[in-house]
């Protein structure tokens, strides 16, 4: 006994059950005809993308969805499909998956496991499965899972018991630091227990705040991976298996975190602007860091000629900073504009003369500044039909240092959830392959420019404080007694607290950005705005 | 046998444990000093208000919620207390209810069905409760059940089987309109199926996008109703039981529709405002029907002395706008200023003039004006402490006819639910206590006003007709065919929802709103932004 499986790890558009059809129908084809695979797994909820949130409640689409199962039985032949799809059964929703072959359903497997935790809401869509799905397929008995339901302890043993004599696993197992680790350990070890070898097949692509990042990879039933697709990259891949045992194959090496952030955040970028069709992207250039990051994971996600930026000097911005904002712009070969914002301030200035008299100058002044900046961003975008990114980093998100319609305008925020020191290391791993930032820019104190000889030390912990602080703070849920007893100052970690609670509702309206850390602000965590919670 | 028990509709503060506490033990005294009270009633989650969202996931949050029901416990005497609290259980949280009398639990119920649909994310939380809570006091057996337990078809029933005479409830209940009927007729109903009389205690106030409405009440074996709580009011109040028969008490009349619905929109924003610590209010006055009753709901929400409004004229807006907002202004007592665009707009033509040579006018000239009145607002707002409050209402959020970043500038959105018809019928509902929009203003067909002689009509399909289609696509899940099939145009129907389809991007930015339709945008309807799907 032999059999060929091929793996489909295929960047899919949510909601484009059209376009997904085809996508399958190409990648099947692909399989049959040059792989010569016998049977081809598809990543979970294949037909409508994953997350489709809400349209997961309209009937219109669920029976698209639904169709679409009977449209591929129809148009694929000599190869069987492994694919996931909304399943309705009555007034019921699985997240399901299918197996075609020769025109006909072989088997039907609904998800058990439902994860409704950090990004996840399946619980708001799905009803649970309560069986193991195990089908034959040239003499070999094959189980059938779905994501979560192979991170749950025992799953495996189940098939075992089952008569399963190999597992397949349709995903879309979203990226974060680490998390390609965290994936495999867990589920070779799985695998180990139950000793059934199993096939893993991961969604790629972006997706809002979410990437899928691929890496789909074969296990045989030592928990040994013998097969590893590559990250952040469509693929089709084969897997032979003799009996049961899958031979060894390539594994593509994993890549190093600074590597899979920044792949995953290009990646990001480009499926933003390619799945919503814009012409390109365009970004104010500051001749500070966060902006000379985003410029370089614009160019390396859309190319140099998709990608313009706007100099907006005014009198508190430093020659410094223009001479590094325009060498960044010419070292990547992007078109620049310089747009003095002194006439618009001054116009806002006298306008608000009146209503402002004997009134101390304060943080208003400087919202007025990145909020004329703002506006012509927006007006460029508009003109352009182009994306404007906002370059605004975790760090700041977090305790909102950032001007509300100001900085933070934009259809899409690339390094979100990228804390400030993550952002040198980017920057400096950048440079690694080819300069694009000057050294002075990583070395400079970071600074917004908006009052004489402002740096963002004078208002906040030195972000070598700050970083660890918010790390345990948001991602980690510390308590800040807990936080201090790790060995931080009170009254860093007090104001660092304090500053995150407090600007929730900014955080609300800002436009989504990319997840690569364990928790992200937006899907990920949900706090309320109106909150007497205090974390200090 | 007899029972006094009180109901106490209070207002809470999501996350303010410290200050819940004390709220409950002042209701606590109130109903046993003054009402003679044996037992007294909170609503659901008592502890930490409704819905704590994320705070959930805190185990500083968690353990402070837990250590309050002993501190109650020690400090309320001579009445029982029958509070929410999310209980711990070892790595398990249950949403509870429990019964403290004399400083001991006497009772500790867990909520068996937690929902997880619309605004709803209890799954996210809490794990099921898997067994009626039913104690005994003053001889008689009481049944203890939370919000959606009483809900779900035979649930009561069950009580009964378990030897309860009585229900309680505890209720975290959100309004929209008619809600409380629909409440009403499935309680009742459940009521009269078990022969159990019921005491149902909703929370009342507003939390971000919703309203709880209060309304509590009481219901006899036979599905009688024998008291009602007012609406949209803190409320403590004496439900006398002889034996298991509640006595006939005093009934609130529910109000209209239209009525519940002004008032849940100023107790939106009163809440929002105070919970969030704003010295008051602002907003941006056009002369058009929306900012006009954004005023008045402000002014009824807050008083005149904490409102102000901003005219901002352009060469756009005519006389009439002018007149008719001063007119409001003055009408309802309420500071106002007059700061004219221009200068700002001519600055940004000048500064844009090179980069947009060549190009012909479009929506970028219309966005720049609105968007410095959004700088105006927020400059404003910034250096008064006040929240600005944006004018939108959902006609117009949902396709789209809004600038980001101009009149989206905001931090709470109060009619962001209210469809333009709903507007009109509002406008005419408060006018008939006092005229505080003038009839022309009703009356005349609406303009944005950013170009010359615009009116809303010349994008858009008439808001009678794009009204009803935008529910049906939007609350209902309708598509396209139903939608004509229900007799509308085609061509209106393909517009209305393409724009919908198009525009979730602004919509993801806008502020927060109060949801008063049975489904509003943000935590109700969560679509994704990068999304294939084309409902036409």
């Amino acid at each position: 006994m032999s059999l060929k499986i091929a793996i489909a790890q295929i960047n899919f558009v949510v909601g484009n059950i059209a376009a997904n059809v085809e996508a399958i129908i190409k990648a099947a084809s692909y399989a049959r005809d040059h792989l010569h695979a016998e049977l081809v797994v598809f990543p979970e909820l294949t037909i409508t993308g994953y997350p489709a949130e809400d349209l997961l409640l309209r009937a219109d689409f669920i029976e698209a969805a639904n169709n679409a199962i009977y449209e591929l039985a129809e148009r694929v032949s000599d190869i069987a499909l492994v694919v996931g799809y909304p399943e309705a059964k009555g007034e019921q929703l699985f997240n399901s998956a299918v197996v075609l072959y020769q025109g006909v359903i072989v088997a039907n497997y609904r998800k058990q496991f439902l994860p409704n935790y950090g990004v996840f809401d399946e619980q708001r869509y799905f009803c649970s499965g309560d069986a193991p799905g195990v089908f034959e397929f040239n003499g070999l008995f094959i189980g059938l899972s779905i994501c979560e339901d192979v991170w749950t302890e025992g799953l495996i043993q189940t098939y075992k018991a089952a008569g399963a004599e190999l597992m397949l696993t349709l995903n879309a197992s979203p990226f974060n630091a680490g998390k390609v680790h965290q994936r495999e350990a867990i589920i070779c070890q799985q695998v180990k227990l139950a000793e059934l070898p199993l096939v893993y097949v991961n969604q790629i692509g972006g997706q809002d705040e979410l990437i899928f990042d691929g890496a789909s990879f074969a296990v045989d039933s030592n928990g040994v991976i013998v097969f590893r697709a590559e990250e952040f990259k469509e693929q089709i891949s084969l897997i032979e298996f003799d009996g049961i045992n899958p031979l060894k194959s390539i594994c593509a090496p994993l890549y190093q975190y600074i590597s899979s952030e920044y792949n995953a955040l290009v990646l990001g970028v480009k499926d933003y602007v390619r799945k919503n069709g814009f012409q390109g992207a365009i970004l104010g250039l500051s001749g500070g860091i966060d902006s000379a990051l985003v410029l370089a994971l614009a160019v390396d996600a859309l190319g140099a000629d998709k990608v313009e930026v706007v100099l907006m000097p005014s009198v508190y911005t430093q020659d410094m900073s223009n001479e590094d904002a325009i060498w960044e712009a010419e070292a990547l070969g992007v078109n620049y504009h310089i747009i003095p914002i002194a006439p618009a301030v001054e116009a806002f200035t006298g306008m608000l003369a009146e209503v402002f008299a004997g009134t101390a100058r304060d943080t208003t002044e400087e919202n007025i500044q990145a909020r004329c900046r703002g506006v012509i961003l927006m007006a460029l975008s508009n003109k352009k039909g182009k994306l404007l990114l906002t370059t605004g980093n975790k760090s700041e998100m977090s305790v909102g240092y950032a001007t509300l319609y100001g900085d933070m305008a934009g259809g899409f925020a690339p390094i979100k959830d990228v804390p400030k020191l993550l952002v040198y290391a980017l920057a400096n791993y950048r440079n690694s392959f080819s300069m694009v930032i000057p050294e002075r820019v990583i070395t400079r104190p970071p600074s917004a420019e908006l009052a004489p000889d402002q740096v963002d030390a004078d208002s906040l912990p030195a972000y070598e404080l700050l970083d660890p602080i918010l790390e345990r703070y948001v991602e980690l849920d510390q308590s800040a007694d807990e936080i201090v007893a790790a060995g931080f100052n009170r009254a860093d970690v007090v104001r660092a607290i304090s500053l995150v609670d407090r600007n929730e509702y900014k955080r609300r309206q800002s436009p989504p950005g990319i997840k690569i850390t364990s928790r992200a602000f937006g899907r990920d965590r949900r706090y309320p705005i109106t909150s007497g919670y205090r974390g200090v």
